[in-house]
Order: structure tokens, then sequence, then C-alpha cells
């Protein structure tokens, strides 16, 4: 669709002034305007990227008419069902090579994949499990502490090990069988905070919460992720001797892993610490965490980002019912405050993203409702606050249904400022970035979106992220570095296979010279 | 929610100006801005409206609480589902009983009820059938043209007629079954388009084609609506003899039954008539339809609106594709393109905003996709050209499930040009204006929408029509008048319940004085 602006061009300077040629000329600029308008499109390419860019929109265009003819959109339907649709996509496997800069937005207990969680995690010994009133909890201990507790390691021997892995897995992810479906929003969230609930247990144990942090960070890696700023409520991490961690206890092994992490792989930038307890607290708590929070900006300056309040906003616990402690704080401490994940307007978390934006908070943890607010709008582009945008998340909580009707996708037309991040990813079994990657190219950036729009986002990761100036250099030098080397390699493949066809044709021909079939 | 606002003002004023009241008054200043940009909110109301409105949003809030208690809320969801919700409402029925202004996107074969076309028209004698390939027609004639062909009253007779008339409603609605669903937009589509079909043959018949559009006057003006502009493609409207009219002699039948109705209904404002031939023909027979309008202009100026293709847009033959003809006439008529009724970015349907806008389209048909378009909405602004917003058709249509991701949720908060309609009522079983009515006022209106935004939708529907500046003071006149008596009505009625309510606990507190159950 875009080759017609040009067609148009040269239809316009090619005759005489007619009112056809003026109306097409008109055309022609009003439709510059628009895509002059929106995110990325002000980027210049090299020309190597300049190659690789047909070759991705000529992808991107295929499966976009593809999908337009059988009115099959993967993102048009909830990620539970389409995540098939996505990794048999061309597109999305060009996106899961390429870099896709830092997450902004991601919470402690659902970073690593639910395969490692089971397969490492709950094959360690001292596992137990009990389940009270339909709802299963697990933990490490010594010895069952009483008799509803059993242990994993029996249930697994007497199940068998596929069978019971298989019902872990229904209890740690949203997965549902091909007939079922969550009637309500309220249902959605139920099943979510569960599997949050059900994971807490086996990753709040010293030993495994280390490792899945770590794991964290390589699965991040692994997708193409360079960087990450990481929302943890920083709970007491236990162990089997019944002592636990403190907040700045848990932080420190945070930035140890992390320190060790950066060390052995030069590709990662680095980890910033969120630190974000839940909302649904007195405002005494919330004192205490903020004091939590100074602490930990005194003691690991350069590794602790800000302070954000967690849990499903609609349940309440609004900002405002903190503002006191909040006001205070904010004198010294970056916020990094969820806010208007909801549908319903003026509600009280569609009104936390009044709060946030008045309590100068840097960025908008996903801001879904912002577009129905004009002057946050405005005061967001003016103070450069970005919402983080998580479009699997959205979707999958019950917040739209069609990724292309998600308020990013005319943001995206304005350059907005904003992110792509992926809030829980493994509880829908997304991988940390590439999936929501895809939809927000496919279905957020619409026809215009091209490499340029990745790179933008990419690189709204650095400029909006915590990092100092100095960090954001480095890290923009090593993601430069790795974004040639895998557009080079995809490339190189892609040639490559091309040239084999090439010569598979050939030899064919020469065999067969009345086959012509390409 | 709203109330919160007065509670900070009150703060805010009240102390000595600390870090918080600063805030609260900032918060207060801030929110004030949002709701002042809102549609509506400009305009002030009588102490009568003021009592009505009380009432209204007092029962919009308990509704919209409960919603969000409960996670069931009526525009959510398709209304193929939802359409006993939306009538359990209590504002659903005073909606019902309030004028609701003009309607100005509705097309000429559905706009009157299935139940009349079912208990009337298919009840004529001459009425036959047939079915080939899966598709049904209708048809009147003397006598049956061929065998395939079987006579309706003999089915009728045979099948028992409650079965029968079953049989005919599942051929002319959307409805589904309880497990039935749509698997695509395009299975969306092909039954809509079949319900069109099959109607069409029915109603085409010269006898139904008038009674069908006197009766869509009586259900319009039942409704609460006062005026309309039918988009109708004035098709070759048969009788018994073989003879057909003209598109001419089709628009004069329209006017005809318009102006009698006119003169026996003193609160209806009138109607005009908006030519919308298929978009799918030729560029020769988009000339002689361009033809046949300058006709109708000439002939009948003052009922004869303007110019429009239909049929689903997704499907090819844009605006672009018929420049020459529109440009040049253009000079001399009105349009009211349909354009952007699609979730698909740059196709071809979505570039149809840019070209009705270009050439200086009255009124933009659904505009669906303008949110994704900036320059275009600032020139929509600018030039004070309306979206007419169908947000029942565009949720049974595929485009959104929620109405509250409708594009128009957003545009209302900053006062956009838009309209209310509804497109294709009968189709999904809903009433001319109500049900959209409701959608557009708990879905897209959101919180902060009350009686004032109801009235300026009137209003806008009054502005953006093609009535002259006469017209528009006497029909305005004419609404205010029944916009009084309804209000006074549904006052008079609420009160006169509580005070029979009083009543009645008075006389149960003389007999039992013990007993207090308010």
């Amino acid at each position: 669709m875009k080759k017609l602006i040009f067609l148009c061009l040269f239809e316009a300077i090619s005759g005489l002034s007619s009112p056809m040629d003026d109306y097409l000329a008109d055309r022609e600029v009003l439709l510059a305007q628009e895509l002059e308008l929106s995110l990325g499109w002000g980027l210049s390419l090299s020309p190597e990227e300049e190659v690789m860019n047909e070759l991705l929109t000529m992808e991107k265009d295929k499966e976009m008419d593809l999908s337009f003819n059988n009115a099959r959109f993967p993102p048009s339907a909830s990620f539970l069902e389409t995540k098939p649709a996505y990794e048999n996509s061309t597109v999305f496997q060009m996106l899961k090579t390429l870099p896709k800069g830092g997450i902004l937005h991601i919470h402690d207990i659902s970073m690593t994949s639910i395969d490692w969680l089971i397969k490492n995690a709950t094959y360690r010994p001292n596992l137990f499990v009990r389940t009270v009133d339909d709802k299963t909890d697990f933990r490490f201990m010594s010895s069952a502490e009483s008799e509803e507790w059993q242990s994993v390691a029996f249930l697994r021997e007497r199940l068998g090990a596929p069978q019971y892995d298989q019902y872990l897995r229904r209890l740690l992810t949203m997965e549902l069988d091909a007939n079922e479906r969550y009637e309500t929003i309220n249902d959605v969230w139920n099943q979510f905070t569960s599997c949050l609930g059900t994971a807490f247990g086996i990753i709040a144990y010293k030993p495994v919460w280390r490792d899945y942090y770590e794991q964290a960070l390589k699965e991040l890696l692994d997708d193409g992720v360079q960087y990450v700023e990481v929302r943890s409520t920083l709970p007491p991490v236990y162990d089997l001797d019944g002592s636990s961690l403190n907040p700045l206890e848990v932080a420190l092994v945070y930035k140890e892993v992390s320190d060790k992490f950066a060390e052995e792989n030069s590709e990662w930038c680095g980890a910033k610490l969120i630190y974000a307890p839940t909302r649904h607290a007195s405002e005494s708590t919330i004192e205490q965490d903020l004091e939590n929070a100074l602490l930990l900006k005194q003691e690991i300056p350069e590794f602790f980002a800000g302070f954000d309040l967690v849990s499903q906003e609609d349940k309440g616990f609004p900002l405002i019912d903190f503002l006191g402690p909040l006001l205070e704080a904010g004198e010294d401490i970056d916020f990094f405050f969820h806010a208007g994940e909801t549908d319903w307007d003026w509600s009280s978390t569609d009104l936390n993203l009044v709060d946030a934006m008045l309590l100068n908070t840097s960025r908008i943890g996903h801001g879904y409702a912002i577009d129905k607010h004009p002057q946050l709008m405005e005061m967001a582009r003016l103070k450069d606050i970005p919402i983080e945008v998580c479009p699997i998340s959205n979707q999958v909580l019950g917040l739209v249904a069609d990724i292309r009707n998600h308020p990013a996708s005319s943001l995206v037309k304005s350059s907005f400022p904003l992110v792509i991040s992926s809030d829980d990813p493994p509880v829908w079994g997304a991988l940390p970035m590439s999936h929501d990657f895809y939809a927000a190219f496919l279905a957020i950036g619409g026809d215009s979106a091209d490499l340029r729009f990745l790179k933008q986002l990419i690189l709204n990761s650095f400029h909006y992220s915590k990092m100092g100036t100095v960090e954001k250099t480095t890290c923009t030098a090593k993601f430069e570095n790795k974004w040639k080397k895998s557009i080079k390699r995809i490339l190189y493949n892609y040639y490559q296979s091309l040239s084999i066809l090439q010569s598979i044709k050939r030899t064919l021909y020469n065999y067969y010279p009345s086959l012509i079939i390409w």
C-alpha cells in the first residue's frame, strides 16, 4: 500500500496540473505527513538495515495479506489460543533472533519459563504441597509441618512424573483446554492470582530464588533482551532452617546475581530493581515500605531504580490513599507507578493515572486508559513520561480482545512516548519479549511499522530506563553491535536459502529442461 | 467518583497551604480540565433537567457499580448475547422514553423490525421462495416462475406458522442459539450479507417497499427519534406485472411517504435521502449513479441530501478507484462517505478516510479507524466533519468486542465531532436508537457522561444533519418540547412510585408500629 504514495507522487509531478493532479499531490502530502508523525519513521537506516527492512516488510506484508484474506490474524484473538500461530510466522522467527532492547515492566515471580520451574525447581528435595479450600500451596521444608502437607517427590512417583508435571503446568499457567473459556474478567484474575500464589511458595525458597532469577536473565538474553528493570515485592525469601531474608537482603541477592551475570555476558547491559510491594496494605505498611526503599537507595544506589505498588488495581487501594507518605518520599525516590490498567473510566484505577502523573512518576506501568485523558496525554508528552505497554498481558487479562484495538495502536501514530514490555510472560507461555514484540509490530504498529518502528521501540527502552548517561551509551553500543550481527546473520541465512533454492532449480532444470516450476 | 473532586476542593481551600493542599488543588484543577474537555460538559441544564440528571446518574452509577462488581457489563460482550441485559436496565428504560435526536446513518432495507417484516410483509399473498446453493431468495410474483419457487403460504401451512416464522427469523437476523458463535469476521459478514440479501426480495416489492418505509418512520418516532437521513441504493423496486421503478421513482416513493408522515406527526422533523449505491461496480456504473444523483438533486432538492457508496469496504472498490467521477460530481453534490470501517491499518478501507476527507465529505460513515490518523483527526476538527459512530454495529460486525475499547470512547473525552447511529438495527434485533444510545452512554461516555452528554449527542445529530437553518430551528424546538415533556413524565412517574412506596410504608407502620423495615 505504501507504494501507492510514490505512484501518486509520480503522477502528480509528471503531468500538467489538473484537478486530479492537484488532488493526488495533496493526498501524497497528507499521507506523508501521517507517516512522518508515526513512531520510528524519523530514524534513518544503514544500507544493511535497508535490505533487512525490505525482507522484513515483504514477509510482514505477506502475513498481513494472508490474515486479511482468511480473517485469522493471530493478535486479534486471545494469545492463549493463538500462540502456535505466532510461532508459525516467519516474521516472528526473525524477531526472535533480533535484539529487542530492555524490558522495563516485568515481575519477580513471573520472569522464568514454567518449564524450568517445573523441571528444575520442583524436582529439588524437600518440596511439599497442600491443598486447602481449593488453594494449592508449595513449600520447601526439612519435613512435613503437619499432616496436610504431602511430599512432591512422593506424589510425583505415585502419579507418574509426566502426569504430575502436567498437573503442575495447569496450576502454574493460564493455559486452557480447547473448549474452556474464562467467563468474566474476575475469573481471569482469579486464575492469574492463583498461578502467582502457587508459584510463590516454590520460588521464594532461597536457593530457588537465586537460581530462578539467574535463569530469568539467561532466558532474557536468549530472547534478545539486553537490559531489565525488575519489579519485585522483595518478599521474605525463606530457607529450610526457618530463617528468611529482609527486603535489603533479597535485593542484595538480586544485585549479586545481576553483577555475576553481567560479568559473564559481555552482551548484557545490566539490571536494576524497582521495589514494588503490594498496594493492598495499610498506610503504615506503605510508610515502612518507603523506608525500605530509602534504605535500598542508600545501600545500592546504582542498582535501585525506584518504587511502585502492585496487585490488581481494580481491587482498590489507589495511590491517593497513600498520598501523604508518597508525597514525602517523592523528594528522594523515583516512582514507576502502575496506573490505568483498566477499562473502567474514572474508577480508582483510572484516576491512578492522575496521581501517578502528579506524583512525577518516571514511567507509567500500563497506562492503558491514558487515551481517555487528553490532559494527561498532553502532560506525558511534555514531560516525556512513557507508558509501559504490555499488549499480550492486557489481552490475556481481559482488557482488550483484538490488540489492534489497544489504545497504543492509536498512540504510536503520533509517536506518544511508550515502551513495549511483557509483564508476566511465563504465566501465559510467552517468551520474555518476542511474542509481545510480534503483537506490537503487527497489531499496534499496523501497516506502516517496519524495522524503524522496532528499532525505535528498542531505543525507547534504553532512553526511558533508569540507566545513567554512561550506562546508556555503553548499552546502546552493545545493542548496535548485536543488532548488526543479527541482521547479517538473518540476511546471510536468507540469501543462502535462496541460493540453495536457485541451485536446486538449476540442477532440476539440467535434468528436466521442460519443467518450469518457478 | 465525581464526589471526590469536591471533597478534594474542600480540603484544598479549607486549610493552610501545605504540600498536600497544593497537590490536592492541582489535582482538582487537572480533573476539572479533563471534564471540561469532554462531550456535553459545556451545556447548562434547566432546574428540571438538573433533577432528571440527578436521577439518571444515580441509576447509572448503580448499574456501573453492579457491573464492576459482578464483572458483567452488558456493552462489553456481543449484543447478540447481552440484549436482554440491556433491557433489564432502568437506565435503558429511561433512555427509551427520552427523545434521541436524529438518525444520520441507517440503511434502506434494515430499518424496520423483523417482527413487522415477518408478521406483515411475508403474510401477503403471492410471495414465493427458492433455495439455490444455500442461498434463499424471496419474491412476490403472480405465479411461480419455475419449479424451484414454492409458495410461502403453502410452506407456512405445511410447517405450521410458528415454526415457519421462526425459520424466517433465523434467515433474517444474526441471532444465534446459546452455543453458537461466529468463527471469523468473514462468517459474520457472510451471515449479515445473507440477511440483507434475503430481506431484499421481500422488501423490494413495491407495496411492501412503501409500507416498510412508513413502518420504519413509525418505529423511529416510537423510539424517540425525530429525524432521519436514510441511505438507500434506490434499487429497482418491482411489481407483480414485471415492471420496476427507476431510482428517481423510488426516491419519489420515499418523499411521498415522508411528506405524509410529517403531516400526520407534528413531533416529527422530517427525513432526507442519501443515495448510496453499491461500491462494487465499474467506473461507468458509478458515473451513471452520479448522474442519477444530480437528477435527484434537481428534482427533489430539499429531500435529497447527497451521495455515498455502500457494501463491505474491506472487499475493495475504494473511493480512489472512482476519483475522476467523484471529483467532478463533488462540485454539485454533497458526500456522506462510508470510510474506515475496519481494523486493518492502511488497508484500502482505512485509506478511504483520506479520500473521504479530501473529497470534502460532509460526514464520515463510521470513521472507526480515524483515531489512527492524527492529521485526519486534526482536519476533521478544523472542518467540523463528524464521524457517524454505530457502536453495536461495530461490535456485532466484529470490529471491537468491548465497546469501552471503541475509539469513540477516547474521542468523546476531547469532544471530537461525532454522532451516534445504528446502521442496521433490526438485523441484530435492536431498536432504531435506544440500544445504541445505551451503549454510547455507558461504554463510550464512560463515568462522566450524564444528561448533558445525551443532549449534546442529540444536538449534534441536528447540527451535523443536512437540514437547512430554518429546518434546524424548527426541529430543535420540536425536540426541546418533547424533551421537556418526557423528562416531566419520567420524574412524575418516578416520584409517584416513590410516594406510593411512602404511603404503603405509612399504612404498614400504622398497623404494625414495631415493624421497621425501611
